[in-house]
């Protein structure tokens, strides 16, 4: 039995903070890191078995290695080009995961994005028998970056695991990172994973996941922002169902019939996301004053007329808007809107108190409701200590 | 006693339909005649004194046509520069007038413009003995050009009384204008109505009160669209006291403070009045469609979302918006902001019992509301059955 490494790793999942919608038209968006986490556990087995763990979507499945195995295009050697996929082999696991009528639910296409990675990194020469169990925090299908989480965990266990990329945890460490190299080679596979998933995409949500900390986005280069401040926030659910690809399409549309009142306003949504970045900058170099916080407040509630302007807000996300506002606090929605999600800011001296009836009253409107941070770290690696009980728990019960 | 003409005018107020705050850094703003009117009744008497009777503002004054001619300075002959006020004229009524402790209240200065005008018009020869009576469905200080339409009437009446201007009504009509060269001279002495009650008037509040219809407002210049279709509207009072000069100042800091962001916000509602203007030509030129009416609710509902992003919604304009968008119809706030008024489109299809409902809803909210249009006609003079029981009855009273 071939010898692998275990490990428990986590990644964050993604807002944009601002330039939704504006980064389809060539203006700067600001995607941030997302505290609510991905944890992955990777564990070393002797049952000739490799089974994958995740209860968020109940799929839970296990196969002979040796059965695996046969899934292999047997000319292949290791993968070198990382930029796109082994069409044969997604062929072949395309056929082997099967979906229900050729339709991939949310379950298969994880699947298929696991064994893919397994396949990748080991197929080349004898395939090791482990156990990946994932627990996220994260809802799915919500435009948080779920699915990248997923793929950076999954890559840096499995690249881990594989020896491609050290073990970075000291033994008195809690928690520990990669070097940028080895957090290259970990972005680089989990966009393969994205690529299973999503098809074509835009490389933004797994750059979150590995990186952290906040991304600029313009015209498809992504550039990692070396420091910003930890922002809490409240990161609010409406669970009101909406498409991307139709509230693209609304915003082009709206573009198309006047043009010149909207493309200003794509403009303006430019200079918001410049000033933020500056005024993110100014936090980690100087004191930290109300008054970055009374400007950052103010370029979420522009942007969010603007998003409104843009025809992609809904009666509850304006709902989010008035009840934080009533407790002094300043909202957004994240991402595609038309429903889905939004941010609130939380200033550092927001009581906990205000924090917990607005989070109440916010559920009381049937929202999903969560006290997070923006800005935090991208994929690490966790001693079982630092991960805390009730994950753990759901990690070792498989 | 002199022989002159008794005749009874009205005048329409004033809403900015797109481009307020706007036009006070270089962009075109469009205002339209509200058809809430003011109504005065001139009348010739054979007391010997001049009187005005304001209900509205529960001021009834007379004076001896003896008293009124000693103040006027005598070296005067008929005044010809309409562009700026008699200094030495204005002196002697502000000390005749005399405000309490030299303060001017809106009595105090729409006495001042009458007599002004009275003085001025009949000075050089003998004073006639006439009275003024005047209600108006109007809120006063509410930014809908209430002192425009008093002056314009004033204007339009004084200069019919003393024959500077024709008497239009023919014996069948019920109502009638004055031609171009008539309301230039009539906008002439309404604009020295205004420089007396507001100290620097812009002139489109007397413009609009004199032409109706609609105005292009840009930098400084005035320039009336010959046609626009006459439009349903909802005018809502919040009724939450604001100040102009605040307002305009908080643009200001906030166009300092984020000069990318709000001058792009500038030029987009630049945009969304040229758009407008365009669609309402159309609508005179065309058939109308839902389309037209679909366009301007949109138009309505970006400039109301740029608005709030200058920092001059309030909370009691949001219930306005939120009320009537429950009942599918469009408003935004009209004027400084801040408070103050709001018009809602009504659509030509809109029912009676929808319109009904909301106005209770409205009422409900603490706000004072009317059904009216906006885009009718400016200064008229009437035959006494062209003017409602009510008014006429007031009109009558005194």
């Amino acid at each position: 039995m071939m010898h692998i490494r275990e490990c428990i790793v986590s990644a964050p999942g993604k807002a944009i903070l601002h330039g939704e919608h504006a980064v389809v038209h060539g203006k700067v968006a600001l995607a941030v890191s997302l505290n609510l986490r991905t944890y992955l556990k990777l564990k070393a087995t002797n049952t000739g078995k490799v089974c994958i763990n995740l209860p968020n979507i109940d799929t839970f499945l296990c196969w002979d290695v040796s059965e695996v195995k046969h899934l292999m295009p047997c000319s292949r050697g290791k993968q070198m080009d990382l930029k796109h996929l082994d069409p044969e082999l997604v062929k072949r696991l395309r056929e082997f995961v099967g979906g229900a009528n050729g339709n991939f639910d949310t379950s298969n296409m994880a699947t298929l994005a696991f064994l893919y990675m397994y396949l990748s990194l080991f197929g080349s020469g004898e395939l090791p028998s482990l156990t990946v169990s994932v627990w996220s925090e994260l809802p799915t299908g919500a435009g948080l970056g779920s699915s990248a989480a997923y793929s950076v965990c999954l890559a840096a266990a499995l690249l881990c695991a594989s020896g491609a990329i050290p073990a970075p945890l000291k033994e008195w460490e809690h928690t520990a990172r990669w070097c940028q190299e080895d957090l290259e080679l970990i972005n680089s596979w989990a966009f393969q994973g994205e690529m299973i998933i999503h098809g074509n995409p835009s490389g933004v949500d797994n750059a979150v996941g590995t990186w952290g900390g906040m991304l600029r986005f313009l015209a498809g280069r992504i550039i990692p922002l070396s420091r910003v401040p930890l922002l809490r926030i409240l990161l609010t659910n409406t669970k009101v169902p909406r498409s991307t690809k139709v509230l693209v399409a609304r915003v082009k549309d709206k573009i198309n019939k006047f043009p010149t009142i909207l493309t200003t306003v794509l403009d303006s949504v430019d200079a918001i996301s410049c000033t933020c970045e500056r005024v993110l900058l100014e936090m980690t170099c100087e004191p930290i004053t109300g008054e970055h916080y009374n400007v950052l407040e103010e370029l979420i509630d522009i942007n969010q007329h603007h998003l409104n302007v843009m025809g992609v807000g809904h009666p509850a996300l304006d709902t989010l808007c008035r009840v934080t506002l009533a407790k002094g606090l300043h909202s957004k929605l994240t991402g595609a809107g038309g429903g889905g999600c939004g941010i609130t800011l939380l200033r550092p001296e927001t009581d906990s108190s205000v924090v917990q009836t607005t989070i109440q009253e916010l559920k009381d409107c049937d929202f999903d409701c969560w006290e997070t941070s923006i800005g935090g770290p991208g994929v690490q690696v966790h001693s079982p200590l630092s991960v805390k009980e009730d994950i753990l728990g759901i990690l070792n019960r498989y």
